[in-house]
């Protein structure tokens, strides 16, 4: 499966510059603050405190972690890859939909499993082996309640990846804490989607101390100008507050004009900042909002759906204004 | 071996801040440019283009290559990891004494020679193993003449890996373009040392465009905060000019603060900017210096060298004239 981000291949189709695009396909928050933090040459030309100690301090405060339960990466991908390649287990039990950086992390070297998690979720994994649930799930933004599911895990022994970087939209419960009773457990955290930073590269790895002193991350992989610029975001309680007070405004609205709109034969409830939608003319639709610079997200790469679903990210005022515009003059 | 550039714990031991520590132990170009790239909310919030298009053009005309013979990773060491993993042979020879990142790469995985270059380099791997040179070499930054070895190498069918990230204060010769004649030839480069961005994750392997396809670097791997950066300081030349220019004073400087002083045994002409010495009284001058703040790199974790032998960096006006007083005023 394809990462769906490629705005450069899609602004040449629609023979724009990517800025000129209106990304509807990329999940990232949609409130816009700038960045205080000042570019200096102290900050660019030493090295870092290579295990990144006040950078984790403050996630641990926001996480109700401790430090030691903290493995970074430049980016969840590398999170993802580095987890899979560290764990023994060769069976790896997929719950699908979901993005394709855990197949391609297997690929070669785990026996990979499809659990097809919309309609056969009661499908047990084998004993032992691991199994990756992404909560919220991507791509109709349904957030799970685990519980019964994570009693049959650890009845299995099974090691568990929950990936949770869809979660902080909607401040809904996390499965985080349980690292402290189950010690196979794993949750993996990006914090591009909530903090509105795809371009800083830098995803977690939540586990007991004992799993994160085995990953061993690599020395220095992490860029101090996003270490600096993730600590000031993560620190400012406003961010927070004012990224979910537009998503809530936002995602209402969204949810307006989707509804509204004759175009879609359904539209999924969602937990997080994109919104699922089955199309009648899901082809035409997308080559028509593409040709008008705005792109959305085609799921036919997604096990189990097909490109007649598309799903629409959760975006400012002016984007979801010109989306409403371009539905309501959509004709065959 | 572990890596010198570890000044929190010396500070700890110092009993100061990491920044009041003056650092001679990091090989970071002394030339002081405050970048003046704006961090905005455009930059850090969207999806880089996953292939670093715009960088690697910006590469491609500074090194005289192609873009297709270069591949992007998150720091050398990274670029290291991900080479080493790659290559099918299990045979590693390195020469040593060389920096710690490609023994720990080894380790678990290939079967590990050194060869002792400073008494022995005429000795030769074995047929159709890995060779490993770091050229200037660390910790003395000499510039060996490559060709012969080079020849022995290329009869052995040797993949050869030269590591050329210090070659760039004296604008020496550099093996690159051999990637066009030599199908097993990859060049390691940091941006690092030159370009004064030690906090700026990003290394590049250099090669044929068969063997860069075959690396797969993994899917945004690099901030864009660092691609933007390293591209404008890649297209000053203002800042290498300046930069060669005051590295050419200050080592001549350094050079002779350190032949004045009675306290070495053994300075080592370098053609980069760190000068290996042999002290009369290491130990003592180290923990002395440490104690007033300025640190220096003891070699005893380089192979075949003890902590008799320390390296200087070459450092700015301010902190040369600092290393001079503390060396007049040394007496055991």
């Amino acid at each position: 499966m394809k990462h769906g981000a490629n705005i450069y291949k899609y602004a040449k189709a629609a023979n724009c510059a990517p800025h000129e695009l209106i990304d509807f396909s990329s999940n990232i928050n949609c409130y816009v603050q700038e960045p205080t933090l000042p570019l200096s040459h102290a900050l660019v030309s030493k090295y870092a405190d290579s295990s990144y100690r006040a950078l984790k301090k403050v996630i641990a405060k926001n996480y109700a972690l401790k430090s030691s339960q903290i493995a970074l990466y430049n980016g969840a991908t590398a999170a993802i890859f580095s987890l899979l390649e560290m764990l023994k287990q060769k069976k790896v039990f997929l719950y699908a939909p979901l993005y394709g950086e855990y197949q391609k992390a297997c690929e070669g070297k785990k026996d990979l499993y499809i659990i097809d998690r919309i309609h056969n979720i009661d499908e047990e994994p084998l004993e032992k082996s691991i199994v990756v649930f992404v909560n919220p799930s991507t791509p109709e933004g349904t957030h799970y309640d685990l519980e019964e599911l994570f009693a049959t895990w650890m009845r299995q022994k099974c090691t568990i990846i929950i990936d949770e970087s869809f979660l902080e939209f909607e401040n809904l419960p996390s499965f985080r804490e349980k690292i402290n009773s189950y010690k196979k457990l794993y949750i993996v955290h990006s914090f591009t989607k909530f903090y509105a930073c795809a371009g800083v590269r830098i995803g977690a790895i939540f586990s007991s101390k004992k799993n994160i002193t085995k990953l061993q991350t690599p020395l220095w992989n992490l860029s101090s100008l996003d270490v600096a610029f993730l600590q000031e975001r993560l620190e400012d309680t406003q961010f927070k507050e004012k990224s979910r007070a537009l998503h809530r405004a936002q995602k209402e609205e969204l949810l307006s004009i989707l509804e509204h709109s004759e175009l879609f034969e359904e539209v999924v409830e969602s937990s997080t900042n994109f919104i699922l939608v089955r199309a009648k003319n899901a082809g035409e639709l997308f080559t028509y909002l593409l040709q008008n610079r705005l792109l959305v997200r085609q799921c036919g790469s997604f096990d189990f759906l097909t490109d007649a679903w598309l799903r629409f990210a959760v975006k400012g005022v002016h984007e979801q204004k010109r989306l409403k515009e371009l539905l309501e003059n959509f004709s065959l």
